[in-house]
């Protein structure tokens, strides 16, 4: 067995420490710049204040400052921070990192250059850590629905790891499946990361269909699921595309990281809530007092889609008025007026 | 504006009434032999029981004895009953049908033949019809996400009308769709049937887990969506391979008949009580009693894909344990034993 140290002590990234210790291995669990107060609470008394559970008892706790002790002797090394705290990583970790150790993120999202050119965070963060650190660190990541408050309490889970190599996802595999937490790998990184990004932004864009029903009340017995089953085809099909334009295969949204991890991002989290509120009218501005001290990593990735979708429509590498769902978000977002669903745009094939 | 005559008046043909209506034509809406109380009470008090709703106006209730009256001038006959009834509409409708007028149906499913062929309900009903009337019903069919109580309340629906013709789909979806009811047309008939018919069978498979969930009880704040994500997706998947077996364009799951009907159907009705109550462990049996009185389409469907696997793998069409869910849910109902979700057999790619 061996030891597995996981930077980043947020939901997430603590999570991993149940399939890391269940496996038998050591796992050193580094708090970043803003965990101090979870890395001290488990130091105490071995509770995340997150996740309202104790943390297995083979884990170890770090602080920040103690990043290279805590990476000493590592087998693997797991990112567990947010989209927003890749620049942290690449800056802090990057020095330390040693190429020939495996890596893999949880770290999900899309960037967009001012030409249009979308790039993946594991292409971004690997690119940051060569000019950082002068070394190229090959950058695997996971993918697929995983709540992380369900994954530590081992709740069955199916996720997919991808990256460059089979031999290295096959080995980063081995360490952390476990009957509860299955494990497919995938070399199609492109699309993965398509999925795991904009999923959030469509988990948004559903969850507008909810805040509506909320307005129009109950009618009859007559729910609300067509009009979110109707936005969660669109947005499936508005991943298919994007996927299709990055030079990924359009087929991998129909598994874990597209259909999957969509359906589990509708029902809970800051993506849901925000599209709840959205969707009752309230101009985003106000919605984000509302939701205030939550981090909105789905409206940072539909800004860097939308920002991408006219240096690609001039380019001729997207239809006119494609994306139809997702500029409808940006609208809200951007213009802070509320505004129908445009259902006519949709389906129009 | 024209006539449209619905037969079948439980909730689905029923709430195709709405549409029609709104749309301004004149509804004749004729139950089957089994809906005589329903008719009574609409022509007593313009409400339908089931729906517990006043139909529109515009509706004129016919029992199925005066067909052959409710059919006269009719630009337009949509079926409304479940794949169940096909038989019957073949016998009572087939000889006084025009097939010169339009005809789709709602009803979805799939049969197979003792040598693997797999065939769509729109191909049986009209080989059905050519026997029994010797003539020939082009029969164009209604898939995605539609709750028929939903659109009865003018909750956002979209749908896709398919057939053979686009001209004939064009003429169905001009006199049909209005700003809650948005159509898209296809002429992948296979695919969107394959959908149609599998996305009940899946809704009982994801329900499961929702059962396993039941039974395990809270654990923290622990939902147990990773899971039923999981199975979204290995749904998915197989519906994929399915309609890529029978030839039709496996990204037609990413739309609407797939992932949206999937969506919705996992929220209510018959395939999800019956999933969530095998996934308590409750015997197939058992669960069947606590159901009494309810049609159970999606059983009657994965039986007619499962039956049709042994001469699919013999032929080498299919690989050999292909399907891992369809056949776990298979053995439950067969075998009448509860057995617990062999996770590990998914996503072994």
């Amino acid at each position: 067995m061996g030891t597995i140290t996981i930077i980043g002590a947020g939901a997430m990234g603590t999570a991993m420490a149940w399939p890391a210790a269940d496996n038998g291995h050591t796992v050193n669990l580094v708090g970043t710049h803003l965990d101090d107060a979870i890395i001290d609470s488990i130091k105490e008394n071995g509770l995340h204040p997150k996740l309202k559970r104790a943390v297995p008892k083979n884990v170890n706790p770090f602080k920040h400052t103690d990043l290279s002790e805590a990476l000493k002797n590592s087998d693997l090394v797991i990112s567990g921070v947010s989209s927003l705290g890749v620049d942290w990583i690449a800056e802090t970790a990057g020095p330390l990192l040693d190429p020939a150790i495996p890596f893999i993120a949880v770290t999900k999202g899309l960037m967009s250059r001012s030409n249009g050119e979308i790039i993946t965070l594991p292409v971004y963060l690997s690119d940051r850590i060569q000019q950082i650190a002068n070394k190229q660190v090959r950058i695997n990541a996971i993918t697929g629905p995983c709540i992380a408050q369900e994954l530590a309490a081992r709740r069955h889970t199916c996720v997919v790891f991808c990256g460059e190599n089979v031999g290295t996802l096959e080995k980063i595999r081995s360490m952390l499946q476990i009957s509860y937490y299955q494990v497919a790998t995938s070399l199609d990184i492109t699309s993965l990361e398509v999925c795991a990004a904009m999923k959030n932004a469509y988990a948004v864009a559903i969850n507008l269909a909810v805040g509506e029903f909320e307005v129009a009340g109950v009618d009859g017995n007559a729910n609300y699921y067509n009009p979110q089953a109707a936005l969660f085809a669109q947005g499936m099909r508005e991943m298919e595309l994007l996927i299709e334009i990055l030079g990924g295969n359009p087929k991998s949204v129909i598994g874990l990281p597209g259909s999957g991890d969509l359906y589990v991002t509708v029902f809970g989290g800051r993506s849901a809530r925000l599209g709840k509120l959205l969707g009752r009218g309230i101009p985003y501005q106000q919605a984000l007092q509302d939701l205030a001290g939550e981090t909105l990593e789905s409206v940072e990735i539909a800004r860097q889609v939308i920002r991408a979708l006219p240096a690609l429509e001039k380019a001729g590498r997207i239809p006119l008025n494609s994306f139809p769902l997702l500029r409808h978000l940006s609208n809200l977002i951007e213009t802070n007026n509320p505004a129908p669903i445009p259902w006519e745009k949709f389906f129009s094939s």
